[in-house]
């Protein structure tokens, strides 16, 4: 099997430069005396998380309960569900804990609490954290928010086991100068142990303080009084964070191989066989500092190709590539019908989502590595 | 099973407005005097196709294989693959045509025209057609270009069946006014068939000329010299069409079901379980007249909330919904957590393809119907 035959589209998996991005994360977590939770989400692949868990990871954060079934059915005990949880969805976390399962659930209000304290077994008390707030770009409650302290003594005095505060700086997405993203890191920390402290100022359990993203975990100075460190989009980065400035190109571990299916010869575009449903509708980079479009076009072997072929518009199976330099070079000469090419994508998590499956080129062939979707 | 019962997020199609908006487009190509193929990509559902071909389509038109291959076990042998074929490819359409598949393929070059004739079996020859480029907004050949002949003749002479010219108005998305839509169907209508004449004037076989879109076939006033339609969003609708102004917002069929787990009560803000791995990242309406987010919400039984709350933002799995008018109504009060809201979403082919299912809606309760992905 080689990416010369296979069926297009397909996501390619680089897999030596997603170890090498594993080995810069673990590295930078046990440089800065945490543990590294790596979140799923992004490949929902066992055989990437394997990898994660080799190079050192302890645990896994996941977004949907589908994903935490999956991880425990393949071995994986220690799971952090890292959305605040719908009451419904209490009993099946239940059934994982009751099959040894130690899921940890998450909550941002007093009646997402009260759920959890009226729905647990006094046999398996839910071991829960509490949701903070540092940024205000989503979820959680607020460091000084007298609610923290509520719904820390509602899950506290209710039984549950209460592990600690969890944050996202997710409004490190918005950001591209390292200062800024070293100072949003800073506030991720500080906020995060503020509402720690507040919590045990309280009286209450507090062990855990979790914070992450990406762009935050390789900003971070110091994470003092942080215990663990989540993120996800790093194993295989993407051209949304060449934007932020925490990798480079040829970090990017992941790619979409397309065929060359067609020529507009007199407007320099080329039709390939990915379109969105191959590279998702995911448009990161409209608003970034460099506009990939839906991707930017390397050879077979990854690399990128002289004069910047970008994917400038995309339909459900086609994609149209066009050299940002506006040169009408000889197209059809240099790519055939039948020219297999590799786009870069805007967003891996996004991408990965369109796919069944990764195809891990290894250096001595290509591997199958199965990926799931759903909830 | 009910819609408050069932796991979130979920794709939910409303019957009723399906089976109108299938009457509608059937009722319209019957007094056009066209035969119509609906396009499968937009659902990948056989339960779907199926309520289309008892309306009284006439085939179907895929834009993959896979949707070939799985149609074509589900009974369906007029199938139409309307993307230009990659050489590499037609080993596997001929899989299908061995098997009684009347599959008709597509090219629009001579490269793939050469590399039909030659992969084929005189024992049964390829049905082919030609794309014609009647918008410049994608593939084809011009309708005046040479080339068209020179594919006629390589294809002709070469033992291939040649059916016809295909063309797909695809511009007719980026309009919004009922008289420049009937110009685009009048222009996709006269450049198709002038294609066709072209070839017949050429002595080359021309029986068939397919048009569609779903704006353009919706405002067509005549279609004299057309012998089939194809399009597929029409069975759903979604809220770029509504803007494009060929349907209403209650013919929207396709919904996705969530779950309120949060809130922001100083922003107004509600936080819902279905994020952009549940709505797709689709953006469409975001450049047309209104901007609907990420979706606009629905309660359970399908009817707009007053306030027009819209999905103004969205990660994996949250999505932030607002109220349009800016009002910080009571949300916890009026959508406490664990409320189910259904959303309308902006493009209902790229939202459907984020499940592996439809929950369909049918009055007497709620049918799985299975839907598939990839290529």
């Amino acid at each position: 099997m080689s990416l010369s035959v296979i069926e297009t589209p397909a996501a390619v998996v680089d897999v030596a430069r997603m170890q090498r991005n594993i080995a810069r994360m673990q590295d930078r977590m046990n440089a800065l005396g945490v543990t590294f939770r790596p979140h799923v989400k992004t490949t929902k692949c066992v055989a990437v998380a394997d990898r994660q868990r080799a190079a050192g990871a302890n645990g896994i954060t996941v977004s949907t309960l589908r994903e935490a079934e999956e991880f425990f059915a393949a071995g994986y005990d220690d799971i952090l569900y890292a959305v605040c949880i719908a009451p419904h969805r209490l009993r099946r976390a239940q059934g994982l804990r009751d099959q040894g399962c130690r899921l940890k659930i998450l909550v941002d209000s007093v009646e997402a609490a009260l759920a959890v304290v009226e729905a647990q077994s006094h046999r398996d008390p839910f071991e829960v954290l509490i949701e903070v707030d540092t940024d205000g770009h989503r979820s959680g409650v607020g460091p000084e928010d007298e609610r923290l302290i509520e719904i820390g003594r509602i899950l506290h005095a209710g039984g549950a086991t209460l592990c600690g505060v969890l944050t996202h700086a997710g409004n490190s997405y918005e950001l591209n100068d390292p200062e800024a993203l070293e100072r949003l890191a800073e506030q991720e920390r500080t906020l995060s142990v503020r509402a720690a402290e507040r919590l045990r100022a309280a009286g209450l359990p507090c062990p855990v303080v979790s914070v992450g993203s990406t762009p935050t975990a390789l900003s971070a100075r110091a994470l003092d009084g942080v215990t663990e460190v989540r993120c996800g989009v790093y194993v295989f980065f993407d051209l949304f964070m060449t934007n932020v400035g925490v990798c480079a190109i040829d970090d990017i571990a992941l790619s979409v191989l397309t065929t060359v299916v067609g020529h507009q010869s007199e407007k320099g575009w080329i039709i390939v066989d990915a379109g969105w449903m191959a590279m998702s509708r995911d448009r990161g980079t409209a608003r970034q500092r460099h506009d990939y479009g839906y991707g930017i076009a390397c050879d077979l072997e990854g690399h990128l190709l002289k004069g910047d072929l970008v994917m400038i518009a995309a339909n459900q199976e086609h994609g149209i590539l066009a050299a940002t330099n506006g040169r009408l070079i000889s197209l059809e000469n240099r790519f055939p019908i039948g020219t297999r090419l590799r786009i870069l994508p805007n967003h891996a998590c996004a991408t990965g989502a369109q796919f069944s499956e990764y195809h891990a080129a290894t250096g001595n062939g290509i591997e199958t590595w199965r990926r799931f979707n759903g909830w």
